[in-house]
């Protein structure tokens, strides 16, 4: 190798950073490629960790997707593992590394500088130095939380685990502590279990996270512990042989920082569209580097391997001469707990409400195929519009089979520009066991024109009770075998099928429609328009609102109670 | 009802026909709505007829979605049975309705009227008047089987099934057949099963209906029969005591011809975008209407559910005023097979190269979610793109899992115009049970970034022998361990980890390089290009390779033979 050959050092040897070697040295034979990574291991399966704590995935080693002399021969990838980088000369374009066994440090020169150090874990303050406490970022901590479970399983029957954070890692962490026999509690400080979904959609989550065992405490955070339990801002103590701290990652942008490169407004490197950080010769890509959001052009945190991935790639091409903007991004993520699924991609409503934006909002209960073909399940969906744009902003699914597909489709919806109204118009393979001639996705589209073109007004989960107190009626139109499911107070029962000729005994005034999931109260909200009624369809109907009471029943850990079906019909 | 009431008389209550009545009903209260059938049923499970002959859908109700009694209660529709439309007096706007029972004829004035006949299915001129000859098109079709086969199973103890047809109707009636106990034959005009599938795409999903004890005559028609057998046009003889035609349909456009309405080149009726003929009154949706194709913008006969249902729909709209255009249609296909699964959307590379279209293609055989959590299945995914354009024309995939979901995101992709290298960029939900952190979809569109920017040069399977008789040389980079699957004759076998220390062996000229798939091949390819060689990558590797010959061997009724891996390496 000549002086000359150009150098490229990658910080991080996993996701971003192998995306971005192995690309880079397909595309450039001759140049030195350097890839550091701290840890002991490089091209590990990050997020196929918590699956081995279950066994579900055996083999620990079929989470070691590769190692350095398997990349040195066949990418020629100069791989140093247990090697960290502790400091960049930005204008010598060098950066020290430092042997981690020995200590012993080097300088390195380089060309181009690609950072893709990860996150760190957060840990709760109140438990710094306590030796249960793990987090699970990489095979290191894999190797701990085995080894600790493997001795308490010596020590004693029964194993309390607390896992200290409700998002996605939390769950995962959750199912595969469940399966692996313990009993586990979830303690997250928000209302809900993940947040990335709106109340109403965690919720039936939740209640099947609670089904199968596992303990939610909600709206509190740890405050301290003693050597078997773990206090909590309520005051109540909690049993904990093992604690897990799941509560979201921060970047690892300290060496970044320390160099004078920009940092954005969360504390991840901020870059351009090509990755690029405020010095141009220097990438950051990963969990490291805040990412630029699809629907508000800002700057956003946003630890997904896809994202990681697919950017190490695009910056390779970049470096090696194709630059390739990447687009905005939109944020999509999916977690399974024991057969149910919940995805989500874009924003929520509550965060959107927080911004101060404008929706439109729908829900739904589709099945995931065609009914009369055996196994369908129910979905949940929730789709949120820019009501002035007609443009997606965000979409939210949960249940056991087809939440995935829905979810990527609308995902590629929102990244082609396609107006909620289109989704109307997609052709999505049919055939019983798959979908509907109708799919799921096409409803929504439904929904949507039928509220763009005021065919449909409706009326969300939380507005009902302001509707009532202002007087409106509010009127169940569900066959009458589908009133054992429970009913909503203040109800009054007319089937669709009877209301052209019971009509007439409706008040005048607002009239709040609702059904089991929208549709019939669609049909009905339609025939009451047209014979002269005031009306707006409670949107997901009673599923949707029963999921809203059960959101805040979980969280104040009561059941709900709603009135009986007798006496409340008519 | 004042004689000024608005009519809308509607052609047919299935699928495009009732969503047409039931949609303009919501959107309009007073208009009087007649649905006339011809059968004696309306609103039944088209696609779920197939499943009811196995029992797979046990209950024959459980096929019947509406009654006329329901739909009269819920939508105030005036459904007719049992009825037939047999004249058009346009002039007059009235329709000629016969009661099929009595042969009372009656006249109808209308506004406006829909025609929602559906197809007939075709039946092979050589069987005419055959009694053991059915066709699946309606509830009465499905009774008669029904009856035949229990008649058989009282009679015989085997029965021998013969379907004419391997289309996607034809496989699933042969899926059902099989379950019941038949014994099946698939007659096939064709070359191959699955003619939405090009032929190499096709041969694992045959393989796997051969696997299953069905029998495959392809490149064979039915000339004759006599009680208990059928002749087939190269004189062989079947044994045949039930015999499924499943040979396609033709649109019902008889009465839409003799009221002088324009027809399109196939048969069906002429539409524009609103689905109006030629009359501005009648509207035509469904399997008797020619759809706009989206890529060749002429007319096509498409006979889908989805599309009459959408098509249906939208009629109502137009007709209450709120006209939304329908997209040009893609054709998005899927059918199972006994947990395999294969679909299909827009053109296949037969189809667009006897069109004198140029296409880029790509073969892929990625797994469904990622390999290192259990369960994951090897998909075999094709993607055609205009390289001009680089527009997406088509898409195909086989695999037992996630085969909708990656059809459904390429078929959204392409309504929305997005382009083939914009498919690496789709943020798709990502955690290891459900996908890969670069989903199979990615990959077809990093695919079509290497080839459309020259990073990759690729033969497809059909290229290879005049290629290797114009002196290529073939170089097979697979693991040692991979080799036992099978060889492509010729090769002469380098690991990719080696070919950095003997790529000096490489003759001069070009190297046609592959590997399993074609992802360790074009990182060989990459490889030896920079070091200065003449080299292409073969598309989809060896399991493509391997999936073509087996097409021959299938249509040629032999098994394939390769060389067996010793002898042939080096």
């Amino acid at each position: 190798m000549s002086e000359n050959t150009p150098v490229t050092v990658i910080v991080g040897g996993v996701a971003g950073g192998m995306s971005a070697a192995t690309r880079l040295r397909r595309l450039d034979e001759e140049r030195q490629i350097i890839v550091v990574e701290r840890g002991e291991h490089v091209s590990f399966a990050n997020c196929g960790l918590p699956y081995h704590v279950s066994g579900t995935i055996a083999s620990r080693g079929s989470l070691l997707l590769q190692t350095p002399a398997a990349l040195a021969q066949r990418f020629r990838l100069d791989v140093r593992v247990q090697t960290e980088a502790v400091a960049i000369d930005r204008a010598a374009r060098t950066i020290t590394l430092r042997d981690v066994a020995t200590g012993t440090e080097t300088s390195q020169r380089f060309d181009t500088l690609v950072l893709s150090p990860g996150a760190t874990p957060n840990t709760p303050a109140a438990l710094a130095g306590d030796a249960r406490v793990h987090t699970l970022r990489d095979v290191a901590d894999l190797d701990r939380i085995m080894e600790s479970l493997a001795a308490t399983v010596e020590d004693a029957p029964l194993q309390n685990a607390v896992v200290l954070g409700g998002g996605y890692i939390g769950v995962e962490l959750a199912e595969n502590l469940v399966a692996r026999g313990l009993s586990v509690t979830i303690v997250q400080r928000g209302p809900q279990l993940l947040s990335p979904l709106d109340a109403e959609m965690a919720a039936p989550f939740a209640d099947h996270v609670l089904e199968s065992g596992v303990a939610l405490r909600l709206g509190v955070e740890v405050t301290g512990g003693d050597a078997e339990s773990l206090t909590l801002s309520d005051g109540s103590v909690l049993p904990a042989d093992l604690v897990f701290s799941a509560i979201g990652v921060r970047p690892a942008s300290g060496l970044a920082a320390e160099s004078g490169l920009a940092l954005g407004p969360h504390g991840g490197i901020l870059v351009d569209e090509l990755h690029r950080t405020s010095d141009p010769a220097i990438f950051a890509v990963g969990d490291v580097a805040e990412k630029t959001d699809a629907a508000t052009g800002e700057p956003r945190l946003l630890p997904l391997a896809g994202l990681a991935n697919r950017h190490g790639r695009a910056v390779a091409d970049t470096i090696a001469g194709t630059a390739t903007p990447s687009p905005r991004a939109l944020g999509t993520a999916i977690v399974g707990f024991r057969g149910l699924t919940a995805a989500s991609t874009g924003w929520n409503e509550r965060e959107l409400r927080a911004q101060g934006r404008s929706v439109r909002v729908m829900h739904s209960h589709p099945l995931s195929h065609a009914g009369y073909y055996p196994g369908a399940q129910m979905l949940s969906i929730k789709l949120i519009v820019d009501p002035a744009s007609d443009r997606i902003l965000g979409a939210q699914a949960v249940g056991r089979d087809g939440v995935d597909k829905r979810i990527d489709v609308i995902a590629t919806a929102m990244s082609a520009g396609l107006s909620a109204s289109a989704l109307a118009d997609l052709e999505l393979a049919y055939a019983p066991q798959y979908g509907s001639a109708k799919d799921p996705v096409n409803l929504l589209g439904y929904l949507n024109r039928n509220r763009a073109a005021g065919t449909d007004a409706t009326l969300q989960w939380h507005e009902l009770e302001a509707a009532l107190d202002s007087g409106a009626f509010l009127l169940d139109v569900r066959a009458p075998g589908q009133l054992a499911e429970g009913l909503i107070p203040g109800a009054t029962h007319i089937p669709v099928e009877q209301l052209r000729e019971r009509h007439h005994e409706l008040p005048a005034g607002r009239i709040v429609v609702h059904c089991r999931v929208g549709q019939g109260a669609h049909t009905a909200a339609r025939l009451l328009r047209n014979l002269g009624h005031d009306v707006v369809n409670l949107d997901g109907g009673y599923l949707t609102w029963r999921d809203a009471q059960r959101s805040h029943a979980i969280r104040d850990n009561s059941p709900v109670s709603t009135p009986t079906p007798e006496g409340a019909t008519r």
